[in-house]
């Protein structure tokens, strides 16, 4: 990719994002303060990305994922479902799957209504960061089990060094990100 | 209010929005599953509620509120942050509130951090209900808090019957809605 959108992430990522540990924090920029500029840029470039298979729908998990999931929704003029995560019991009605998060240490489940994803739609997944793919995964196949297509997955950032590209190619998927850190090592962050 | 966004708010409210005892149920347009260009025009109303005291930043909690805040902080070309939620202990270099849930019967933490919140901002505080206003009332005092000014609040749907608009009145914030409801007896929804 090489829209706007991407330019404008690849100077932010190396000039604002900082890295804390085995994090990538993009608080200032994409994921607590969120710019209006840089956000409908990156949204037009995610939508870009699957320009030969436009979706009908974009789907994405709360809460980071909203903010690119809507830029990239009204892009294309498509609605966006956002996925609820729960710690609690499930609840009637939902298409649901459990999510482990290394990162956070705990399970929690990733909840659509059914009302929301009706059969037969061309569904795009959208998400901030790539990283193991649990999440991303987990809403694939929920897309999947309301009778929809997904056309692809469209990601702000890919940590390239986990494991989330394989497990989402592993069901055949396409899989798309503007920005792919290859590294963190030495608190240094190093694109592709 | 008489934008697009406040009437095509109020053709989806009497035509999609369902009852459930006290609960007005949204999630077909707007909490779950989003239209955009119902979501737009709402984003743009907003933004016109406060023209004459326009802000620099829109502020919002996780997770409803950000697609109606970060659809107005993009009609106004301003950034928009978005509150994070917690159940644990706090952090450190956040500003902070406890808050209670009456309808989850919780307390949880919102939190921003410093380093979003320059000092001298002005400040529209937005958020998909207004109900009995805890949660905009811990935004508007994080907003103070960080030194900046609270221009007002925006938010898509209200509940005249709770108390959250003189809440938040109380202490001398201007208050905005663009759809109220005045009662939701007998699972009929009654729009002022």
């Amino acid at each position: 990719m090489s829209g706007t959108g991407t330019r404008l992430l690849h100077e932010a990522i190396r000039d604002r994002a900082r890295v804390e540990g085995a994090l990538l924090k993009v608080d200032d920029f994409l994921n607590h303060r969120v710019e209006p500029g840089l956000l409908a840029a990156v949204g037009a470039d995610l939508a870009a990305c699957h320009a030969a298979t436009p979706p009908d729908l974009v789907l994405t998990a709360e809460a980071s994922g909203i903010a690119p999931a809507l830029a990239c929704a009204l892009s294309l003029g498509v609605p966006m479902v956002f996925a609820k995560k729960y710690l609690g019991p499930g609840r009637r009605d939902v298409l649901a799957r459990e999510v482990l998060s290394p990162t956070r240490g705990i399970e929690y489940r990733v909840e659509v209504s059914r009302r929301a994803l009706a059969p037969g739609l061309r569904i795009l997944v959208v998400d901030d960061f790539l990283a193991g793919g649990r999440t991303a995964e987990a809403l694939g196949e929920i897309a999947e089990e309301a009778g929809g297509v997904v056309v692809g997955f469209g990601f702000v950032i890919e940590k390239t060094f986990q494991q989330g590209r394989s497990r989402l190619a592993a069901h055949g998927w396409r899989v798309e990100a503007l920005a792919r850190v290859l590294s963190l090592a030495d608190g240094r962050v190093v694109l592709a």
